[in-house]
């Protein structure tokens, strides 16, 4: 059967509805051209073998953890990137910001600025449309303390820090909201809210939030504050994954491929188009199964899982 | 040693201190008089225990859960309660509002009409200070579905339907934020502000909020929602426990002692205090180990952790 047979006669509406089909399962094999493989979704692949699978899946982007990209040195990690193809989207991750002044807060922003200058370079080394985005996540109450708001202000005084480096490096910084699960060892900013009054204090380009489904979609706020993000130009990376209960007993370790929970990324991915987003969208898998499973295997579903449940939601044209 | 030897030389100053220690010693063997048992902490015991443990142990009124007491039958159940002398505080629990239309939703609602007439009941039967407090948990999204916003307007429709029996019955709704992580399978309204937001349709008398610091205390936005459930009269029930990581492996499971974990007592209780509210305050545990442990050891580890952590924070005169 060829393109041609669905004008040849008046029967062909099941021809045409047939090809329909095809064209679809066509569109499933090709991975979304917007979609990048968050390297943490198959956590114990290296670096290379990383690169390898996304891009031998069709996949053209991918977003990079500091563990794996040290393991074989930055300047080998920029290589590597350049000669994949690949599109970078983010650098996985800055912050840990909480802890009071001292040796251990002074190390944590001295190795912060160190993610700056990786980000930098693995976005220049990533094919044309990379971005140069560090991700961050706040840090947990310091141990001991109950002090929330407190660890808050520390988070903005670092980040404040921060700032001229990122600047000078081209670097965005994308704070990232957490689930408020995690407030107590993991992140004091829970909400997009809070990320983007954080952000107000500096340059949109220079910091930004990480608008993961994940974290927000339960946010009675979260459409406006999506919208708020666009207006004020904060949306540094748009990530998906789903929320399915039971959680898993490590909650850390309880994120979905999009589609297999009940985020509805209909509503929360036409805000964000709406919002004026146009770049790149991560998949971010937490999971043990999904660890478990071959690299090229979780790559493949993770592609099909977004062309399903995301790419519908994105404007005809993408990027 | 007499309280007059702290006034008798100027080498008083450790005695007094030792004063001030047996003092606290024996303020913390008498229950601080506002203190609540709610009767989920001592989940096990029937409702004749419960009541027995909770005034045995000095301390002066109690929440009560629906199951225990229709296990005796209303009738039954209040006059328990009338012999036991304590003050009767809320009823746990009314709610799971978010069904569609159709024989389920109305038998959720009817059974919520049952409630009502058991929260009044309650607390006529209950000693003076009683509260008819029924508290109302909003329900997760029905199963299959996705639509977060449908399933909160369904809530607020539902308690829409049920105002008037309240209102009749001299009974206080008492919406109850759940924390975001029950959001899917439990409730869909997880922040204090969301409560306020439906219930700023209703009387306050009629329709108010449970402000419990599990599930509240990570909102960026908590001391200023609470200001403003005061000001809205809005406060029907404070409720203390803490937030402690990692989490319980069911999560429902997860609740501690005031002071075993991380929450800031003191300026959420703090801010309950300026808001005006000078009611009773339930301590509701979940907890295998909690239920584990003998109920009367539970009630008097509850009223020396509530005496400590919570107490100082209340303003002197209490209720």
């Amino acid at each position: 059967m060829t393109a041609g047979d669905t004008v040849t006669t008046s029967t062909d509406t099941v021809t045409t509805s047939t090809d329909t089909a095809t064209t679809s399962a066509a569109t499933a094999s090709r991975p979304d051209p917007r979609l990048s493989i968050n390297q943490a979704t198959i956590k114990y692949a290296d670096l290379a073998t990383a690169l390898r699978v996304t891009a031998e899946a069709g996949v053209q982007a991918i977003g990079l953890w500091r563990e794996p990209v040290q393991a074989v040195g930055l300047k080998t990690a920029a290589e590597l990137l350049a000669a994949s193809g690949l599109r970078f989207t983010t650098h996985c991750r800055g912050g840990f910001f909480t802890l009071p002044e001292g040796p251990a807060r002074r190390a944590a922003i001295d190795d912060n600025r160190r993610a700056i200058e990786e980000a930098a370079t693995l976005a220049a080394a990533g094919a044309e449309g990379s971005t140069a985005i560090l991700v961050l996540v706040a840090g947990g109450l310091p141990e001991g303390s109950r002090d929330l708001i407190g660890a808050r202000r520390r988070v903005r005084d670092a980040i404040g820090e921060l700032v001229p480096d990122a600047a000078a490096a081209g670097v965005t910084l994308a704070i990232e909201p957490l689930h408020p699960m995690y407030a107590s060892d993991r992140a004091v900013v829970s909400t997009l809210g809070q990320a983007l009054d954080i952000a107000a204090d500096f340059e949109p380009s220079v910091v930004g939030a990480t608008v993961d489904t994940f974290h927000i979609w339960w946010d009675p706020d979260v459409l406006a504050q999506i919208a708020r993000a666009g207006r004020e130009g904060r949306i540094a990376t748009y990530q998906v994954c789903d929320w399915k209960t039971p959680l898993a007993a490590d909650v850390l370790l309880s994120r979905h491929y999009p589609g297999d929970g009940v985020i509805d990324f209909g509503s929360l991915t036409g805000a964000v188009v709406d919002a004026g987003y146009t770049g790149d969208i991560e998949v971010e898998l937490f999971n043990e199964d999904i660890w478990a499973t071959p690299h090229d295997e979780v790559v493949r579903r993770t592609a099909a899982a977004f062309g399903a449940a995301v790419s519908p939601h994105l404007a005809p044209l993408g990027r």
